[in-house]
């Protein structure tokens, strides 16, 4: 092996995953990040988001050259105009982004090669109360079931281990599964 | 005012929300849809979402032409190539997404018009959990702030209203700040 693929595993620049750890050993506040969204209502059930900066590593970050935009809108039968998915839609691209990158980063540190990697997502939701027609259905989903596909050359109980480890320390995989306060403030009307 | 102008407000046609309503009342089956998506990992952090289908309404969803595609992807500073918004920024969207199309509806149903609606979304996350650094520190998102700004004629009682409703029914807001269990399985190795 040369130097380049000792390095680099799976797309992912192990040294700098190694030195970041190491600098966040150093200096806890390197790892406080804050990211933000901005989105306008365009009509009906269709807005736009616009996401570019966010604090972390101690600095604003300027990488981006200009914002990443998308779109959420509702199919006909939820009266919108499939401008793009829906809200609940895009909770499952979140899940599954954010289960890749652990996926992918946790067995590049523990030396796995991923050959490819595949997430199907499927969730259950009632609408009675979004429609307002009870109060004792819970408006999200009652259950998430994701199914992944793995081919690698790694031993399946290699990736049992990587799996239990991707599932405690998943970002996402935390805000679905334990609660986050939020906290909503009308600053005009 | 025309007809048309008393069945639409907002972009939303209010006949048709009334209908649904009155139609889910009648069958409660209708209320219950389940939605997918398939997420195939590129390289590195970078992932592609696939959204198309649902069941909803008792049956397949075949109102989309084609697939709607989400990217996902890490900025340089945490080990990525900026090819999309990362997985808590996607979850950012969502929230915002499902807030609009809530506060719309709602609005549409109230009686309430809304000129204009922006949504800015900031949450704040501590990497030490997903770097493996502290079993103390959450992974995800420690507290999210919503700040809303709405254009409307409607008195800010009326508003306030509107928004305690849509925080009692918002399917996003719910799975957020509320626990939703999530079925991890590896199909294949």
């Amino acid at each position: 092996m040369n130097e380049i693929a000792i390095k680099t595993l799976n797309g992912v620049n192990v040294e700098q995953l190694m030195d970041t750890i190491e600098a966040v050993k150093g200096d806890p506040e390197i790892a406080l990040f804050s990211f933000r969204s901005n989105t306008q209502w365009i009509k009906g059930g269709h807005c736009k988001t616009e996401i570019n900066g966010f604090y972390g590593a101690k600095q604003e970050d300027t990488s981006r050259s200009k914002p990443f935009i998308l779109e959420g809108d509702e199919p006909p039968v939820l009266l919108g105009e499939n401008n793009g998915p829906n809200a609940v839609e895009a909770v499952l691209h979140a899940l599954a982004s954010c289960l890749s990158v652990g996926i992918v980063y946790n067995a590049s540190a523990m030396g796995i090669r991923i050959d490819a990697l595949n997430l199907a997502l499927d969730g259950q939701l009632d609408l009675h109360a979004f429609l307002g027609l009870s109060e004792n259905v819970r408006p999200g989903y009652r259950q998430l079931e994701v199914k992944v596909k793995v081919d690698t050359n790694a031993p399946r109980e290699k990736i049992e281990e990587l799996f239990a480890y991707v599932q405690k320390t998943s970002p996402v995989l935390d805000i679905i599964r334990n609660p986050v306060p939020v906290i909503l403030e009308i600053v005009k009307v």
